[in-house]
């Protein structure tokens, strides 16, 4: 099957039946329709409800085989016993994409689940249908307005795509609305991770590719793409079920079968796909590989405000390939200057005593950065400072934004304490040029994950 | 010495003079005196300054020599080639407690840096003061309204003593003020950890003790007074500069010696110190243990909007004691008269399909989350919740208010995802009863720090 072509119509359907749709709205209600009319969806919308003629000013459909036009794609949300003979009325009608967003079906507690999943997969087995799910968000493009979930999503229109076994990473964590395009496989039926991966491989909007496994059959398949398209494209991926416990837990949810994490850990490594350890950590990657040019090489630079903090960051360092690196002789000779005599000039650099109490703090402080940021010895750098109040973070955000428009080439990363912190990296992180967390560990393991795709990168660009 | 007294005036000093306090005041002149004012600090303060008659409306003095009063504590924050005359000076006008703020010692790239140093060092030996620093946040006590911190600090009427290498550790993260008293001992002269550990394990106003050590010479004596003072106080402790250029650049911050990783963390466990491995697990496990009962048993409960997210809680358990419970048998019972019929009643719970589209929505989750606290087989539990509006964030902090009410011995931690989730778990934060976090791994990981004191003090009620 070319995927291309046949997963296109989740994402970008130019048509759509919701089958189930309720007539209930507003708050509470999570009506499907309502929310496609409020992200200003363009294509044909036909709700099925044998006991609607309209809902929300939309035509209602009594079945499927009432619409005379062709849809691209169908989304089931009746009771699960009604769920075959829809797909079945589906496939009929010539639909290609279906979108089973009923649960209790192999995530259920009973047998009969388990036997509607298998008529469902019958189905699906004897006609051309792709069908995604069942127990799914469905998929959602937020440049097209397109969702096919009953919640209400917050997306921005970023190069990212999604692929996941929880819609909820559709929104995920808020400082950051990271996905652009987001397919929930759920429990797969025959739309797999592998499937999705390759439709994002030639879509153009898509520059990085983040996945939430939880487990999959067809590992062989799945690393074979993922190999091919980390060459191009970054994939980020966290696998989770890592425990015998959390294992048990996904099949009841997803059906999936977990596997071994070492397998996993040394699969991923090998394929290029960079692999992270919370969710936290996949948003955080995520910005990262968003905002930042690859790594030239390992050597850090810190720059600080407290040389506490800046050891928590060396700290991030650790068990990687990173390290911190040294100053060149022409970079100390800048930084001399400006400093007090007794001052170590080392990395990391502690430029407060350069610049508390002077009268032009930004243009010292921007000269210290400058004269990091000039020095190619440098990979990436570090910037820790306190933001005490809303003030320091606007000083903060002016300084950090003209450095990253100075030297693009050069990663960046803030890391900002104190009780402006998070509201500082939220503005930024709005106007999309300056990537601020709120603790020195965080812009660390950052950059080790950036680090080991652009090592892969590089190793590539060497073959 | 009885550290509870010689302590005492850097906590609660009844008078304090500065020592090389700048006429220069406002934004960005980090004056101590403005920043005491301002807090409403009720002590007298004597400036000394030989160019100023009066600072800020609080008349100046040119030496310490001319204040004719006694003095608890005198803060020195003159260039360094001072230093040891202004200490002489202290000395021998008898004062016991002097807070050494200046950089450049043990600090410094050059010799001079050590000579004086040293030069402190002997005066500290020959006489009875003690002298806290040199490169020193000093200390800070919000109960009295005092700081020596030319900072402007943030604190909040917590129960929490911390012992630091830094004083940004004062202000720390944003979404949460969490130091009622700090002491930074910064490059130690002739008070240590110990001491102040000592001086908190007597201290009614803190019941947890947090410590950030980059590294100490006397680890003998302060294991010793750990051991003894985690039987009646939690200490969580942020061991850095764990690498070994980590270590290094601790060497040039505060001159510690760093140890070895391993001996660190054995020691901490025997001593029934509960370690953490970043800034952020700092914060988090300090809000837990500030804000939760002890646990009884290991055997957690997950109630969740969202399967994936609830095995994301699950990964966090894993490398620990704790394991996901079972429910009994009345609770599940009681569980399944409010579920569809498909839906598996297990742990985790996935409630959402109970409440989703329902009338009652707050009821319902009450009624389940009070089964699930009532079960008497459980000794924590996780509730994981997307908020994506601030109605819904006002929604979950009412139920979880009432819920910690009515059962205030079973520790409950929230875990909030999408968009509103920082801004909810803040609002709750300053409420002070629900514990809150942004991702389900850091409400495990949370409850496996909180487990690790709860069934350290078991074995000693035990014993």
């Amino acid at each position: 099957m070319d995927n291309t072509q046949s997963i296109k119509p989740f994402l970008e359907p130019e048509s759509v039946a919701i089958i189930g749709l309720s007539r209930k709205t507003g708050e509470n209600h999570y009506n499907a329709l309502e929310n496609l009319l409020s992200y200003g969806y363009k294509g044909r919308i036909y709700p099925i409800n044998p006991n609607a003629t309209e809902i929300l000013g939309v035509k209602a459909y009594p079945s499927i085989k009432n619409v005379e036009d062709s849809v691209d794609l169908a989304v089931i949300v009746t009771p699960r016993s009604q769920v075959p003979g829809h797909v079945r009325n589906c496939a009929e009608k010539g639909i290609k994409c279906i979108s089973i967003v009923t649960q209790g079906f192999t995530d259920a507690s009973d047998e009969e689940g388990k036997r509607l999943y298998k008529e469902i997969v019958e189905i699906a087995d004897s006609t051309s249908c792709r069908i995604l799910g069942p127990n799914t968000f469905g998929s959602a493009n937020v440049f097209t307005n397109f969702s096919s979930s009953f919640a209400m999503l917050y997306m921005q229109r970023n190069p990212v795509g999604l692929i996941c076994q929880s819609g909820m990473l559709f929104n995920c964590v808020s400082e950051y609305r990271f996905v652009g395009k987001g397919i929930d496989v759920g429990n797969i039926c025959n739309v797999d991770f592998s499937d999705c991966l390759e439709y994002f491989e030639n879509d153009p909007q898509v520059n990085i590719i983040v996945l939430h496994i939880e487990g999959m059959t067809d590992a062989r398949r799945f690393f074979n793409a993922a190999r091919r398209i980390t060459c191009k494209k970054p994939i980020i991926a966290l696998k989770t079920a890592r425990s015998q416990q959390a294992a048990t837990a996904a099949q009841s949810h997803t059906g999936s079968l977990a596997g071994k994490n070492e397998i996993w850990e040394a699969a991923m490594k090998q394929a290029g796909i960079i692999g992270v350890d919370s969710l936290e950590e996949l948003v955080d990657v995520t910005r990262a590989l968003s905002m930042l040019p690859l790594m030239k090489r390992p050597d850090i630079a810190v720059a600080t405000f407290s040389g506490g903090t800046a050891i928590m960051a060396l700290d991030g360092l650790r068990n990687s390939k990173l390290k911190i690196g040294k100053l060149s002789e022409s970079t100390r000779t800048k930084i001399r200057k400006m400093a007090p005599d007794w001052l170590a000039i080392g990395n990391p650099l502690d430029y407060w005593p350069m610049v508390m109490g002077s009268d032009n703090r930004p243009r010292l402080m921007r000269d210290v950065m400058e004269a990091l940021l000039a020095d190619e010895g440098f990979g990436g750098i570090i910037f820790i400072q306190i933001v005490p109040t809303p003030e320091m973070g606007q000083e903060m955000g002016q300084l950090l934004t003209e450095l990253v428009t100075r030297y693009p080439h050069q990663p960046l990363i803030a890391a900002f304490t104190g009780p402006y912190n998070f509201e500082c990296a939220k503005e930024l992180q709005a106007e999309g040029r300056v990537l601020a967390f709120p603790t020195p560990e965080r812009a660390s393991r950052a950059f080790v994950r950036l680090y080991q795709y652009s090592e892969f990168r590089l190793s590539l660009s060497r073959d």
